[in-house]
């Protein structure tokens, strides 16, 4: 893409009341912009971010079985009283509204209800389980506070997966299965190291749900972090009865602020009972079906990205998630060969399937380092008057700053 | 895909207060779930039909300049109420809330002041025009009635374009590059010979905007259709005056009920000036922005692709949006030999690129041959007996009926 095509800028100074890096680098860089607290539209180079994400997540989530649908924002009263979670009481985050016959609508925040009750259509017999289904929904969440940018917002993207299986040992099955597939994404989005399997608190049904907790001193959880074990134990569930069944001594772990980036959730028969999802097993005998919650929040995990890589200069993108792996800067000036000669690597480069973002504008070098640095995309390529005297190219990498010269064809080759 | 690895089925009976021939038959069929009046959840294979469609529409709109973004469905007050559509006395639609605070939010059933005003932050010289961008935005609208199903709901998915042109002459330029690509839009999802370019009731700034209605019994709207110019009168401007300046005469014309896919508008700069969006021109002389505006009702063009095409035995798909290609329906019954030539026809087809959804479901015949017509894929290959005595696949054209018979390799060369 030219960057002169694209109508975004970076601009010097993030608006005063935005407190989080995740959001000031990325409004500075012209990937989002701020509609209110906690409610941010994403601008063409965002939305590339968060479609690569998404990609990553879907094809983990298709690999374990996942059938994607999309579920509404609008939801009936009548179907959360079921559950008793429509009362304010109950539930703090609603946002509702009035339909013209006077009906109360609420707008989703989650969407385990309208899916199980969804599932009553379609599940009956033991031979239609298990299923697998998980969506991309933007959620709508009426937050008392908006203060973390893009990581809690007010309205936000997330990857729900809901799993409805026979039987515990079905569930357990597909819930490991899910821990993997976590485990990978947050792996290929490049934030493996850094996130840890983490034990909180269940409900009703389990003494432990899971998390997965990137630690950074932007995180609003404190967690507890086995390194060696790879594990992490939420401060919500720190006893000492826990840490005797984790194996591990409360002196091996060490405290950390962290993020959560994704949880799972056993539901158990609770609301398949509550919504009537049941099913006839192999003697015709109705039974509930066992429900698991999966969540990974896709902007949530963008703003970690940001807030865990970010340098002073700006954003660094990790390669897989990069809305471009390439920034070509043509140093130009008045140069009409220097112009030629980036114009026609830009060409070949995208013919040749790379994926470039060309800043063909009419600035000062100086100006377009910055903003390169800025915008974070992993490799920087510099076209001016010596690589036409010397044939080389010089390539930076955002991370590390390593530069390296090489000719066209070995750019090609990469 | 495998059939068995889909949670949905077919249903004899749509839910009895659905009116609409496209969402009876989609709900039918297993591609959506009505979560209320006028409000639909995409089910895995009625999402694949919506992000074909909309991959056609991105497509035309990054030809002509589109840089796609994504806004908030949370709306500020305080920005309607610059142009003065905050009022329920002005806009009817409006959903609203209140946040935590207590000031009052809405939610968004259209984007034209917020991507307007988000534009002031980076459009401000000649140099920084024109501008097009686009998104694909779930739009929330309180409609007092909600009987047309997927074609008029609460919740629907909408592409909506914006330009912002430096003057008149830009502006027209962008306008009728847009009039071809939704052309070619209309053209591609197989409505191109039953949608017509229409002239309807402009604003202050323009005599006509332009809609794109598709003649259809299920449409809302009146139009004028003139067959021979490949145009329309929208009944609302169906005037003497009018029909002159189009140079067409009332008896040439033929009344028809049509649904409206498309509409382009024109609003010269009067919310420029509302919104503070100004540019500088080579003289450094302020000016405010020309905007036009260009949607595309993406769920809207789904229900009127089911209107127009589906027959008493159910949906029809065009190629361009199905959401698979082919329905290969394997009549093996208790034939081993019969489900091994099926399952590896599956196998190699999928190999070979093609988009298969392969009923391995352990049916009766009839039962599958009913369902691969409610579903409405546009090419049935069915394996029986037959097919290992005689070598040949029977291939169903759902559109026609037409049967052919072609071998295996004749199938993959296909």
């Amino acid at each position: 893409m030219r960057q002169s095509s694209l109508f975004t800028k970076t601009r010097r100074e993030a608006p005063k009341d935005e407190l989080a890096k995740n959001a000031q680098l990325l409004i500075r860089a012209g990937y989002v912009h701020k509609e209110m607290a906690g409610v941010y539209a994403y601008l063409p180079l965002g939305l590339k971010v968060v479609e690569r994400i998404k990609a990553i997540v879907r094809e983990e989530m298709e690999a374990i079985g996942g059938n994607e649908l999309l579920m509404t924002s609008l939801q009936s009263k009548e179907l959360w009283e079921k559950t008793d979670r429509w009362d304010d009481k109950n539930v703090d985050v609603w946002f509702k509204s009035v339909l013209k016959n006077g009906s109360e609508v609420g707008f989703g925040w989650s969407h385990e209800e309208p899916i199980t009750e969804l599932m009553t259509e379609y599940l009956a017999s033991y031979r239609d389980l298990p299923a697998y289904v998980y969506q991309f929904q933007t959620k709508l969440r009426n937050e008392l506070r908006a203060k973390s940018g893009i990581m809690r917002g007010r309205e936000f993207v997330m990857k729900d997966m809901y799993s409805y299986t026979t039987d515990e040992e079905a569930h357990l099955k597909f819930y490991n299965a899910a821990i993997q597939a976590y485990h990978n994404v947050f792996m290929h989005v490049g934030l493996g190291e850094l996130t840890y399997l983490t034990f909180a608190s269940g409900g009703a049904f389990t003494q432990f749900s899971h998390e997965f907790q990137t630690v950074s001193e932007a995180g609003e959880d404190t967690i507890y972090v086995h390194k060696k074990k790879r594990l992490a134990v939420n401060k919500e569930v720190l006893t000492p009865e826990v840490l005797e069944k984790l194996d591990v001594k409360r002196e091996e772990l060490v405290e950390e602020k962290a993020i959560e980036v994704g949880n799972i959730f056993s539901f158990g028969s609770i609301k398949s009972e509550q919504l009537g999802l049941k099913y006839k097993d192999e003697e015709g005998t109705e039974k509930p079906v066992i429900l698991g919650s999966y969540g990974i929040g896709i902007t949530r995990l963008m703003g970690t990205i940001v807030e865990s890589f970010a340098d002073e200069k700006g954003i660094v993108w990790p390669e897989a998630v990069a809305p471009f792996a390439y920034h070509l800067v043509s140093l130009a000036g008045n140069n009409g060969d220097v112009a030629a000669y980036a114009e026609s690597l830009y060409e070949e480069l995208t013919d040749a399937g790379k994926s470039v973002l060309y800043d063909d504008r009419d600035v000062r070098a100086g100006e377009k380092f910055a903003d390169s640095d800025l915008m974070g995309l992993p490799w920087r390529i510099v076209v001016g008057k010596d690589t036409l005297s010397s044939g080389q190219l010089e390539l930076v990498h955002r991370k590390t700053g390593e530069t390296t010269h090489l000719t066209r064809s070995e750019l090609l080759a990469r």
